[in-house]
């Protein structure tokens, strides 16, 4: 679906325009063709891939999707692809977002995601100063809205761990922690699909010799650069905690099964005593002198009774119960 | 055992021609001989080794065969290893296919895999404008084709990786969960094997100096690249979450104990407290008043089913039971 | 907040200079100015931008705040993001200080940090032989200052460590032991999000090509450069030993639990031996003759007596009492 | 003890000849001298040292042995440290090769080892075309020999592996399981101590700037170079499994233990149940009817039995038994 | 305090002199001045600092002590920070020793070891032709004398893992075991810390641009380098056998938990089954004809010990007991 489709001259939209006179205007040295394609059909991309003169593996890929982030030159021109990452009611969703850069054409391809990028359009139109710089510069704008949406992603990780840490040391839910710690691995190992691999890739658009495209916008790249660092030392950080967070978590476990046994043998002891004092008074030998007392009886029950009341404050002083 | 033996020219077959032709379609320069080998015996190599002109430690090579995957030059002609993956029956098996590359021949030899490799050929064939580009064409669809094969593997090992998490969490078969995860580490450890090595070795043939028979199909070998990036990433994460499944198994597997230990403490505490009351009127004093009474019987057993209500009333509420 | 403006000329103070006179001073070869901000608002920022003219990315990262730490060049200036990094009771403390170095000015812009650098100036100002050698060397002053703060920080988690382990070998309170090693965890990834890329960023300030205003005093670099080696060395080796301390804590409690175990077996096996005996003579058979016999319950108590008396001292021989 | 002593010329056999000529013939241009000594005395040494003028710190190296594995370079001769490794009777003994190589002479020094290289030689003066390339052959030949031999070393390792593993799935013999893993990991490490600083070493034999003496057989080194990468990556991936091994092995100790736990509270419940009933049944109230029934005692064996008979079905069913 | 100070001319002593002459020496080229101070004050080391020119930083560095392992260059002299490592009664002391390298001076300060360098001068006295190579030379023989002292303190580590392992497995004091291995990995990591970052250092002594004192002695340089990779690879060697011991130490206490659950099972088996008899005969049915027969109470005592003669047998075989 063709969601977006302008030629602009000079920081300024010149007018939208149609899919086929594409060519025409990407023709002209002075101007620049910028399209946002959603879910596209064949024959939208075909129809892209001529009018843009796309190169043939590139369109390869984004026909097919599922491509791991990478940023590849053709030529002069440019084929990146970008992962988007929403947190939908606790899963993470991948989306992809498919970039074309040349000299004075950028078309961007996004399927699974309904997140769009209107807001950097909207901003790219607001500031001429900036959008004057051509592809290169909006080509910067969509890499950065898409790492800065990592961002909240990884918040919210970072804050399901620390609610996972809090319930781990209240010594609760040790079951759902150990599944919650495991599903946060899963999901920090998504990010960093997403992330990882792009780090690697946009480095190679600042600094030393980086693409045409890019010469003028140098510094802007070296920002995005800046952020992905940021964010895979975070997710590195994030899942360094979550591993050892499963192995405190197995130490309070094992902490805890000892803690049962102690409170376990306690009451055990505490039932154990008079049953064996029982015992003795149940035996059936005729010599028996206690038996015939006549607060024998009650003897015994105290007996037990204050056998039992101090071991129960033995074993609580010992913190066994 | 020879499979197929032709010369192609201008991107199309000439004819099926016998091996001892070889060296005079190899001898001209706009012809180009394609050769497949499965199971040779030595003298079928050390023919091709003549006809071919090929070097006699990559021959040696390919004999013996069980070499790790590589690419190797020599001169202005090429060596490779490639491991074939099939998952045969839950198993991981291994096959090689060694190639060999030179400006204007290419012979694949097969061995230990049944999956051959008849439709590379007739893709090529229907293709003659990337036909025409030769053996560096070649070479690539045959690696793309082992490569591809890769990706159902890894597939089926994710969803046993899901199978097993699944079962782990309802607490289901700790025991063949934990050998399906060890024989999980096993077959992606073979998997590395085969995939790891292609992955250096590959990087070679695009980007910076490349040999000479790639020169042409630089982009191609990217993307053969990209993908054993992407299988080595996902091998990689995949290593990690089993790591980590092995260790989250042994925190539920403790869990379960202290939970087992709880239960049977319960039904112990259930069993002790009657036999404690039954023990105290099992004893012989002479002057126990509740023996006379009429219902000093049923109001024992009563005491006794009360404590046990209560008991287990607790004990519930506790989730001991 | 302005905390202070300074000019300087020859290793010594011209004067106080009010900030609308920076762009004068800055202008004039031979002289330098030092500008010191805490907390600014928008608008000293912007004010600041115009008198040094600083690059408006830089100026935008110093707006926000929360950078990662970096050394960034802007032609023949540099951008540094540094983090200070205070124990306050217990907790860490980041503060961040912004420095925007030219060939003649400095300013620093303190956020999130109480603890000023009006020592550091103090210092620079009686040492004008060093300090004539002008922004290169305060900038190294600046950052020497925030990197020996972190001495400071890694002796306390450090001496906390060693807390934890005498804890950890004395047996004593294990859960609060797991939970101070997970917070030392914590911490040293805090302080290793500081420590960390100031490290890789300051290598680039001597040796090799280095940007301008750092070419006199290369040597001064390098020894902060080897500060951070050091500090980067021991975080990372005390992240190790708490790990290694978090398993052998787990190996403990393990120990601790089978220790348990035993004791509670041990005190078991001393009621249930008297109460089998009790038992035996509690039988209602005809012909028991121990019943009848003058000293048999006695002789009953002394057979418990003795059983229990060797039980307990074969049980303490074997360590388990 | 001097092994063997002779020149070559021409890939064939001059003479064996005597210690003190070899000067004599290293002089000459076209010749080559090949000496083999099997633990020599210090004299021995000198004298070599002197008639090829070898440089005071190999020989050094040669005279204290235990060097770790490399290869040197000494202006145009080479000077290689190579352990050979057996295994005997299930120990691995670690022996040393210490080889001099220079444009026309090869000495070998070996000791802690009984496996000598009368097969290398026996091999190279069987194919002339091959020992007329001279020094940089035979040392080829030496180290391919070595390096060989680390591959039976490696198979059995791994299947000693695949025993242990067999061994812990079927649940036997945990103890000496975990010994086995230990003491593979420390085999393992050995290996690794001998063949990892040789792959290092010897990527410097192909490829780029090799020695003199190497030049004309890159190729070959290429090939050893290969099998040392192999051998590498083997010992890293069953150090991995032994690693895994060990972790899950811990998993089914602790499984073991639950089922221990489960089976033994499960006769426990058992002898439990019929003690309370005879508790019951042992109080001494006057007016208990069941007392008198004529079938009384029988009933009360038979509601034991049958108890008993229901709990052990259930248990079982929940293979608790 | 000044422990020696001598000139040499030619690789032979001239005479000990005083430090005031120090600076006349050093100003002749063919004379080369030896200095040894041990724990120096403040006035010794400014009076070192002007006989020899050194460089303020690096002074600044030998005054304060404590600095991490490193080999720095200030123009043609070089300042090197070296740790000694003493096994002091169980305990590692680190000591230090700065030895400030020029064309011909060498001064060594060291503090915090008794252990001096006398047989180091000694040494080189003895061996005038190699003395000769001036203070390149002598530098070596310091650094090599430092490391060589390395090797018996790794010695010792490793023969202590192997008394633990021994005691591991051998199934003794467990608790004292883990604190010895956690010991052992603290002092490897002190061990690491002085031999690691030397060998980063020394790296730059041999082979491509080496600094100018120590191009005549390169291939000693490579020698000490050597030695250093050797014990760094042991070090991290006996690190990760550290590791692998204290899980396979856990793996053993779980195991021995469940040996212990199981031996306590066992003989609580056989008090309850007796205990259990005893209470059906304490029963209180009227009609019990056990009770009347004559030899019912043998018999029961028979039963008694009958039942525990199997159960010992049978609890046995399986290994219980």
């Amino acid at each position: 679906m063709l969601i977006n489709c302008a030629a602009y001259q000079d920081g300024r939209k010149l007018a939208d325009i149609k899919p086929e006179e594409i060519s025409d205007y990407v023709g002209r040295p002075d101007c620049f063709v910028w399209v946002a394609l959603f879910n596209p059909d064949p024959a939208e991309l075909s129809q892209m891939q001529q009018e843009f003169g796309l190169h043939e593996l590139a369109v390869e890929d984004a026909r097919h999707g599922h491509q791991r982030p990478k940023i590849e030159e053709y030529g002069d021109s440019l084929f990146a692809v970008l992962h988007t990452v929403d947190a939908e009611g606790g899963d993470l969703e991948i989306g992809e977002v498919d970039v074309f850069v040349g000299p004075n054409y950028l078309l961007s391809v996004r399927s699974r995601t309904e997140h769009g990028f209107a807001n950097v359009r909207a901003r790219c139109e607001r500031e001429p100063h900036l959008l004057r710089q051509g592809s290169g510069f909006v080509f910067y704008a969509l890499m950065d809205a898409i790492v800065d949406r990592y961002f909240p992603v990884l918040d919210a990780l970072e804050e399901k761990l620390e609610a996972v840490e809090a319930l781990i040391f209240s010594g609760n839910s040790a079951r759902s922690n150990i599944e919650s710690l495991y599903q946060l691995k899963q999901k920090l190992m998504t990010l960093k699909h997403a992330a990882g691999p792009l780090l690697e890739a946009s480095g190679k658009l600042h600094g030393g010799r980086v693409p045409q495209v890019c010469t003028g916008t140098q510094d802007y790249y070296r920002d995005v650069y800046d952020h992905l660092i940021r964010i895979n030392q975070s997710i590195d950080s994030l899942r360094d905690m979550v591993t050892t967070a499963i192995s405190v978590n197995l130490s309070l476990i094992t902490l805890q099964e000892n803690e049962t046994t102690r409170r376990i043998a306690a009451y055990a002891a505490l039932v154990a005593v008079p049953t064996m004092i029982a015992g003795v008074y149940g035996m059936n030998f005729k010599n028996m002198p206690e038996l015939s007392w006549e607060f024998g009886y009650p003897l015994a029950l105290s007996i037990m009774a204050v056998l039992d009341g101090v071991l129960f404050y033995r074993l609580r002083k010992a913190g066994w119960l």
